[in-house]
């Protein structure tokens, strides 16, 4: 229970908002017990930082500030990315003022008129995977860091520090917070092929990533149900590729959304999965595809590794993606390669004969060719596991990361042992559901908890959680992702340590407030309540 | 594959819409087999009815409609619930050009210009327990029913029958459709206490409910979480025990559901949880409450049915209850009512002791009064399963339903042999959730399955769906219900041999196409695909 004499000592309008006084009392007077008191079912924790910071320290006083009037200011470098960073939280924070009423009227030190940004280098342009998201925020409003990715990860935390108070300004407390991720790859991936999602769900995504400060959106553009993004080079791919013909992303879109991440931080990494889970690229171009014979006769197959125009057509769409899709990498695919259709192709079986080849060598004729184009085209890679565990001959180019989806004590055991960089995405599929809040189980996977040395555990560079589409359409994509995803992004950022969803509860359930008043179409995180 | 012949003899404009045509071919051409085909994973059930009518007869022929030019007319009866039907079915068939391209150009027999609507006796203005809703259907263009409910059944049917083809004309199906519902109560149950829904949601839950053919809305306003519903009478109900203030329903919104419901045959029975469930009451009203000692002293429990005043200040509050939901039933609620508070609390056993009664007869004080006073004010009553087991003594009024929720089996043959009415909802808690389309469990339940002779199943009028909130809000509201409230429809509308999941995949596929694309937020029904 607040102390009502330092309510009153303190509320300057008390009479206009008492009403709003005496919610902010029973909202917060919620209990267990066996018979329930009104209100709702957690008291959410007011004001705290979602993922945990590496080190915070309070003092237990606050100081407060004007929604209406207070300026954030550039105090040392300055550039367009940051200036567009201090805009939109300008709006967050007054946005803040809308909240729902959480904390009691508070004692303040003073109010704030100034928050200050000081970024001490030079900006840099495009967000990259050793970008320094480092940053300091003080409660008097200060935010420090290095890097302009310091500052958007600092103006999003002191951003969340802010709490309504009765009176209309918000409390933000005497706080000192030195942060750094502990992983520097946290991201999410979308598949829009297996359902279209629109370009406006996308920006909604990468919103509510910036809020959990997730750093990369990997997105899987085309697979064997669709393919959804509208190539200038050779339209016919979506045309007769994609479900419907507004089931697709123009350039323009593309740009629009690799913009919009760029403002917030995030990379953008595109994948268009190769050389299987292909069909839709046959509906236009069969002729880079394997005809398939004897039980799969009059299907499409893997493309042909064996027809130097299948190299010469990819060459061609990846240097027009690569002018879309500024990212240092390009995530290839690779996963689950089935070679029965190669092998039962007669022109493939001939060309071996002719150099004396066997059906083994086939994804190495593919990849090792597509690889090399790929890098000539300036791109570093990713692909999924099988990638790297299925070829163990396959020299992948330096650099290459490995995405691991199953088996991971095993898989991340020996590709880290291999020396390959790695990601994690096991049990961290955003499709399963159970009844619930159901963010417990995203909160508990370690993705360090393999056998392995030090050394090797340097190598597990994140994790990503993925939204597979067959069961998420347009309409579930926001509220399957938020605040599940949460839970992931807290796992890759904070320590270790911070492992007890116990702990977790009250924060989520604040920060899920948070995205919810800030415009995330979210669910429930843990019971009933506001959010 | 459909017959290119055909295609090219019924198809004027060839040219503008030969892409869409090949569109139709790549969709309609989805296998499965190791290497998939591109487009959607299922093949959808083209204009098929979901709930399944209890008779259809197709001769395999077709009519066409053109989208924007038919008219409906009504050939009998009229009134305004008829002439609100027309005008909403002609918006809902004109969308239907605009849905997902699935038929092939087809033959037809002829161009229907007039849809003609047959009411062949004078309209009811409210619907009710046992309106009627039959129809009958046929595909040249003629609905008939004795009812305005079954017409409305029936112009549902009729849009569904509805697929455009290539060319921008609709294609009908020759058939002949008589259809009437398996259980006259198919409904869906909305907790909107746990966590807040919109006014702009419940009536997009309405309009999914039609076109599914649910017929009540059962509105659960208060519990112990919050107050919901702003009376005129006591405004302090929801000014203390409601979450926000704009967390709220004000009467005016109320009138405005009920109103929408009535004009699509849904019934409003509203639901104000007594006596227990009721602590947000308690946060203006505590004198209407008991006040626990002992282990639950400082809390508030039930109300307090030794108080005249009591049942004063429910009186008074239900009279207004009463002019804004016309139905002929109220739910009472009645579930989980604890009575160690009651027991505890000496003013209530000084009553008894007075009274020379024991602490066993305090329910029947509470729900004898009540009861009486609701049935006086001319409600029928439903409640939940507890209110009639565990007060075998009570004399419920005639007519008295009761909603069965655990333990089925053995309850609803006790409560049916005991010759109460009563509706299913056991297994049908939207809110438990699997990994998929996970509406197949919805669809297995059935309300019968349980040992009793006809006169008892006699008794089960029916199912309903229930949203409990705690884990539902605003975002996932309609994706959770939609289409997995589908399947509950189905089982209650149509006939018990319609079992099987498998006959039900394509339809319900399609059934969801139709949703999505009148504006009903679903998620994927299956795989997937475009919907």
């Amino acid at each position: 229970m607040v102390n009502m004499k330092v309510i009153i000592t303190y509320m300057p309008g008390l009479k206009a908002n008492f009403l709003i006084l005496l919610w902010s009392i029973f909202i917060s007077g919620s209990q267990g017990g066996h018979y329930l008191s009104y209100g709702p079912d957690l008291k959410p924790a007011q004001g705290s930082v979602w993922p945990k910071p590496w080190w915070q320290d309070d003092t237990g006083r606050y100081f407060s500030v004007d929604p209406e009037n207070f300026r954030l200011v550039a105090v040392n470098k300055n550039c367009p990315l940051l200036q567009d960073a201090m805009a939109r939280y300008t709006k967050v924070i007054r946005q803040s003022a809308q909240g729902y009423v959480k904390a009691p009227q508070t004692a303040v030190i003073r109010k704030i008129q100034q928050l200050s940004v000081n970024l001490t280098q030079a900006c840099e342009t495009l967000p990259h995977l050793n970008m320094d998201e480092t940053y300091y925020v003080w409660g008097d409003g200060r935010v420090i860091a290095n890097s302009i990715w310091g500052i958007f990860r600092g103006l999003e935390t002191l951003s969340q520090l802010l709490v309504p108070m009765p009176n209309g300004l918000l409390r933000i407390p005497e706080t000192e917070i030195y942060d750094e991720p502990r992983f520097k790859y946290r991201g999410l991936m979308l598949d829009s092929a297996r359902h279209f999602i629109s370009k406006g769900k996308i920006l909604q995504l990468l919103e509510g990533m910036a809020f959990n400060k997730l750093n990369v959106f990997h997105w899987h553009l085309s697979d064997d149900s669709a393919f959804t993004f509208n190539s200038t080079t050779y339209p016919e791919l979506s045309l007769k590729g994609a479900y419907r013909r507004e089931m697709t992303y123009s350039p323009a879109e593309v740009k629009e959304i690799v913009e919009f991440a760029r403002k917030r931080g995030i990379r953008v990494i595109a994948e268009f999965d190769t050389p299987a889970h292909t069909a839709s690229w046959g509906a236009s171009h069969p002729e880079i595809m394997t005809k398939c014979a004897g039980k799969y006769a009059g299907q499409l197959g893997p493309f042909n590794p064996t027809k130097d125009s299948t190299f010469t057509f990819l060459n061609k769409f990846f240097s027009e993606i690569r002018n879309l899709f500024p990212d240092r990498y390009l995530h290839l695919g690779v996963d689950e390669v089935n070679p029965s259709c190669w092998e039962g192709n007669s022109e493939i079986q001939k060309y071996l004969t002719s150099k004396k080849l066997d059906n083994g060598v086939l994804p190495y004729l593919y990849l090792e060719r597509f690889t090399a184009d790929i890098s000539t085209l300036g791109w570093k890679q990713m692909v999924w596991q099988e990638a790297m565990t299925e070829y163990p001959y396959m020299k992948w180019p330096t650099g290459t990361i490995g995405q691991v989806w199953f088996d991971f004590k095993n898989v991340s055991r020996d590709l880290t042992a291999r020396k390959f960089d790695i990601i994690h995405s096991q049990d961290w599929y955003m499709y399963v559901l159970s009844t619930g809040g159901d963010w417990e189980k995203f909160y508990k996977v370690e993705p360090l908890d393999f056998e392995g040395s030090d050394v090797q555990k340097k190598h597990v560079l994140g994790g990503e959680a993925c939204l597979w589409s067959e069961y998420i359409n347009e309409y579930n994509v926001m509220p399957t992702t938020f605040p599940r995803v949460s839970a992931v992004a807290e796992r890759l950022w904070s320590e270790r340590e911070h492992g007890s969803t116990e702990e977790a509860t009250p924060r989520i359930e604040e920060h899920n407030c948070r995205m919810i008043y800030r415009g995330i179409e979210a669910r429930p995180a843990n019971s009933f309540g506001l959010c």
